[in-house]
């Protein structure tokens, strides 16, 4: 399980740290913290669905309490603490009490998150008996941190990390971010959880603005299973202690380039390591009449069960695709349509073009694999990425809670 | 292959025929034909796919040209003749003017259907080989029909016929269906191919009013695998070869019952005949705010993967219903929600109940269940019916066109 990751880019002023608390039935580690600097900025992204659980139910109310300072986060694996009613959300406080405590900081500075099964209580004594040990353990280390990234893991079966430096006519500035996720991932606004670090120096409303931007061309533009986490989060964290602002605008569109590209970095990771996926396929859309309508046919298309399973068989199977586009909603005209897998022109103008079927088919074949979708209505594109649906994801998912 | 299907209640004024044409590669027969008795009407519902096979196109234009006057119906299995472009039609024009020559009746009375692979070229010449032998062959038995049924399967694995008597003051009026469909289920106003034949005397006007109310509760309310053919649909054909009208509101009724019957049971068939399913679910969504608001919800949540894979496996996570709700869009609250499997309530105000997980599972065992969710919003109930994803599901599509 221990990453082949490269180094990791440490941003100054966190410390992390895991433990194993009997969460998991596995005996494996499943309770992590991080601890920032005191005064570290925060922004976050979560769920839109309606059944959120009791942590980002928590989580978004604090952050507006402490105008998005965080000292602490706090994630357990192998339990949800979704819809656990009153109980549930009195468990989630006494851990964040318990912390803020040990830690001699206010509650509203400890961020909680959890991720693991529906419906189960929280088993709160096992995660308060193992604070003082999982405070005890922290380090500023690549090694604790990569030990973070495998503490929040459920059924991922990969550690996912990514991270850059940013150099500055002042001190550098280190970007690193952690995420997890495998299954019920179909992210709006934030996919299952994910954290992400820099010493730069910036406000919350900065952060909101940079974590925004960077979250709607990644976690957005994904899709695993199509099922959205009643857990998602993204929070973005700044410790402040490279020292160096994003004042100048050159610094400042650096840094938002580093932070797309460690998000995308993490979004193709998670798809990657989705349940079951053996291979990684990214539409296209191009041509569209606006981007929200583009998201919509991306969506369609790697949501369609049966353009899934045609990927899982390295079928370039484009009638699967036109039918998944014709079905959206979107009052489209097929005969506009042209469709390539890899270089490989399959579909021009909503009809069969005469292709080289190995060529797609060995296209498709590859870990990760292209499919460009032209729809000849204006000139907005998305890049919306999928996995394929495998026997090997029902196998997963008809056992995971009995 | 031969159904154990009950005895059939065969209207007046059809002949059916089925022959093998080389279309499926198995060859298996593939090419089908009923035949009504001249003046028959007719009225259709189609897919509303975008993307419209080059026959559902065709069979729209021509029910306006003869207002609703149908001789003929040709069926051909193995090949959708979709997104195969002016040629397509041309291919579909052809065979229905072929046919309708031989049976001296004008072309724009021969209905086509066609079920199959979507983006490769119809072999129109093999079809209009076979016409005479399909002519020849016709017939006005159970065993005609049932032949019929089994040349428009492609990966269905069971026969799917239904059929009821009326009695009436005059003669009595009979009403038999012939469905096929296992997979790119998740009909919009009609599922894949259903033809509806009575004797009754009716106008195509009659006719549309009620297949439509019968299409409503019963077709567009199961799904398979969420993906929406291009080649759906629905077709009722009267013959009026029994002499008795449905202008007595008395056989109205019964009769719009029976086709409600009929189509319902067809539904259901369709369903338990879905690629790779093991076990039916009628999800039924009751104290929504209106019907669209309850189909919408009860569409969600038939077409989440983590609940189909749970069904796979009799699991009661209760916990993926309640997400699918919440990710579906309506703005609900979800601690009004209770939720039921059989006669186990699993979930109440959003939060687990402390149920008998060996009940539930044991429901959820058998071949039918029923889960209820109660919204707390309204008075609208709608069933909602799926299958389960298994691994069967994905091992057929991953391999069916290569």
């Amino acid at each position: 399980m221990k990453g082949t990751a490269p180094a990791i880019f440490l941003p100054k002023g966190f410390r992390f740290s895991a433990v194993a608390a009997g969460i998991k039935a596995s005996g494996r580690s499943d309770l992590a913290l991080v601890e920032a600097a005191p005064g570290a900025s925060a922004a976050a992204l979560f769920t839109q669905n309606r059944v959120a659980a009791a942590p980002v139910e928590i989580g978004r109310a604090l952050l507006r309490k402490s105008h998005g300072h965080v000292r602490a986060v706090i994630v357990n694996s192998g339990n949800a603490n979704c819809a656990t009613g009153p109980t549930g959300k009195r468990a989630c406080q006494r851990v964040c009490h318990e912390l803020a405590h040990l830690l001699h900081t206010p509650a509203e500075e400890v961020f909680p998150s959890s991720t693991g099964i529906i419906g189960v209580p929280l088993p709160v004594e096992n995660i308060v008996r193992k604070l003082p040990q999982l405070l005890a353990n922290r380090n500023s280390t690549s090694r604790a941190m990569r030990e973070f990234a495998e503490a929040i893991m459920t059924t991922d079966t990969r550690l996912k990390v990514a991270s850059e430096r940013i150099d500055s006519d002042a001190q550098p500035i280190s970007v690193a971010g952690v995420a997890k996720g495998s299954g019920m991932i179909h992210p709006q606004l934030a996919t299952m959880l994910v954290y992400l670090f820099t010493d730069a120096v910036a406000s919350p409303f900065e952060l909101r603005t940079l974590l925004k931007a960077a979250c709607d061309d990644t976690f957005n533009c994904i899709s695993v299973d199509g099922d959205t986490s009643t857990n998602d989060t993204v929070l973005l964290l700044a410790s402040g202690q490279s020292a160096t602002t994003l004042k100048t605008s050159r610094v400042r569109e650096k840094f938002q380039a580093a932070l797309l590209r460690i998000c995308q970095s993490l979004a193709q990771q998670i798809v990657a390591d989705g349940e079951g996926v053996k291979h990684v396929v990214r539409f296209e859309i191009t041509q569209a009449r606006n981007r929200d309508e583009a998201l919509h046919i991306g969506r369609a298309i790697a949501n369609s069960l049966l353009v899934k399973t045609a990927l899982a068989g390295s079928d370039p199977n484009w009638g699967r695709i036109l039918a998944a586009i014709g079905a959206c909603g979107v009052p489209l005209d097929p005969q506009r349509i042209d469709i390539s897998i890899g270089d490989e022109l399959v579909c021009r103008r909503g009809a069969r073009w005469d292709f080289n079927a190995q060529n797609a088919h060995r296209a498709l074949s590859q870990p990760t694999c292209n499919v460009r979708v032209r729809l000849g209505r204006g000139s907005a594109t998305v890049g919306f990425t999928t996995g394929d649906l495998t026997e090997e994801y029902v196998r997963i998912n008809a056992t995971y809670s009995t």
